[in-house]
């Protein structure tokens, strides 16, 4: 079994090759193609920690993954990272283990912002005036930064709670060569862009219905379990398409799971993002519609970083 | 993370710590203070092969695990070992991945057989007149093995479908000391054993209620998935105790789910393992009861072997 560590992982991917995958992924699952089982999950309430494992083989493909994914937050306290994670790629001809991926959930992290890439390229409006990010880690940095091939747009606004973080991010997006709005209300992300991705792990609310313009495309990350919301459901519910990475996580727990409790929306009306790149189903048809991206986090995904991951690796050190 | 090979896992194990470490898995398991999330299974037709990943963490432990098993059985042909997998483990304080355990598949074989001691241990008869094994792959050496010390019976019939595998467990089972009798008709293990093990992955009955003598006790490891049958389902319903390692898991998929799905008896007669180890419920009363343990393997024993895997790894290592 190959062994490679978290800089010898981000030094071999090609984000484009990536995004490739990552599409290819969502099709396959949306054709039905990709065994799935149910994630796990485990909540260590003593240390404000949880884990899940994801696995997903695509039928066909000569690999399969698991993934452990882990987030300990009072670990920062400690001087360590609050996620933590890596990925196992096994042999779907002999179930022999191929590659541990050592990636300490950055892969996690880059197959989330390329969901969100591949959702905005789907969704966007035709021009974007200007780029909103609510929260101010690392998730809202490479969301960010999968952003800026798809568009000339160089305005931002970023919206957090805590003033140092808004300052930390301020400097980063100056360095990617946005002009950029910090502010502690949301409602001034609603006002100054047209293309929003929402990345916190909020319990209640941050954007109202009534603040968003119309034309205006929200891709929303941060509700990957349950009871965790960024939107206001009257805002998804008005959303005149609502895009899902899949029906069925979305309508467990993602933001959608809200309205769809609330009766505000159908499970019918939810579109994978699998059926819109096959261009199966149709997304976006004017520039006053609004369109929403609810993504949980797909196992597909990590089954395609993954395999193309320990791909490149091989490629780029031949030697290990 | 500190990585760990079979050859040093198997000569750091002490069969009777992790033997009294299983146990305390199956205690703490039955007193619901252990997550076990869904486990997750693959099936790749294409190849005759499967994966399961069992994760578990007992409440209030430093670590918790999760472990890939993988069975292909086309592998002999291919010259590799049909079963493989590997166990990580993570710790409950921080997230961050501990151990890698690069077994093999071994520690689920010996926690497996170590849960078969376990429920002889509890269920069989005083007097072990002769002992009675059904199949002749690696499970059905490693469960011998661990009957040895549990008493001084060494009279052995094995049966089996193939010759050539039957004559090799019998060199197997003589250099332990035994007196084997090999047979194709599994009547007469009935007939000679009153402590039987079965060990293969039947989708039949292959032992028939009518042939059991009085007193006898069986434990069934074989039925780990659906589909899988080694008991006449009126021999489960004639057992004067039904011993479980999980209520859930074998009213799924285990031998019992069968005479249960035949309304031949009913989950409240199915006493956890646990319950028996704590004292809290009654196994055995006399030596005419008949007495059935059916093993369906539960994710407790993966992460209690694994735990202490890692730490005897670690005393025997101390330089890694």
């Amino acid at each position: 079994m190959k062994i490679y560590q978290q800089t010898q992982i981000v030094g071999a991917i090609d984000m484009k090759i990536a995004a490739a995958r990552i599409a290819e992924g969502f099709i396959a699952y949306s054709q039905g193609r990709v065994q799935v089982p149910p994630v796990q999950n485990f909540s260590f309430e003593q240390a404000n920690g949880d884990c899940c494992v994801k696995s997903a083989w695509i039928e066909g493909s000569e690999t399969f993954t698991v993934k452990i994914s882990t987030g300990f937050y009072d670990n920062p306290a400690k001087g360590l990272a609050s996620n933590d994670g890596l990925m196992l790629v096994l042999c779907a001809q002999t179930g022999a283990p191929k590659a541990l991926l050592q990636d300490e959930g950055w892969l996690t992290c880059i197959r989330t912002a390329l969901a969100g890439q591949i959702a905005a390229k789907l969704l966007a409006p035709s021009v974007i005036t200007g780029i909103g990010i609510l929260g101010c880690g690392v998730q809202a940095q490479m969301q960010l930064e999968q952003l800026v091939p798809l568009t000339d747009c160089r305005k931002l606004t970023v919206w957090g709670r805590n003033p140092a973080a808004l300052e930390a991010y301020r400097q980063f997006a100056d360095s990617l060569g946005f002009s950029v709005t910090t502010t502690q209300d949301a409602r001034e992300v609603a006002q100054n862009a047209n293309l929003i991705v929402t990345t916190t792990p909020s319990r209640e609310p941050l954007l109202q219905s009534g603040w968003i313009q119309p034309g205006t495309h929200i891709t929303a990350v941060g509700a990957d379990g349950g009871g965790k919301q960024e939107l206001d459901t009257h805002l998804v519910a008005r959303a005149d398409v609502i895009a899902v990475d899949s029906v069925q996580q979305c309508s467990q727990y993602g933001e959608v799971s809200h309205a769809v409790k609330q009766g505000l929306i159908v499970g019918e009306q939810l579109l994978e993002l699998g059926l819109l790149l096959e261009g199966k189903v149709q997304g976006r048809d004017n520039d006053r519609q609004i369109t929403l991206a609810d993504l949980t986090g797909v196992a597909v995904q990590d089954a395609q970083i993954a395999g193309y991951a320990m791909q490149a690796c091989a490629e780029a050190l031949p030697g290990l």
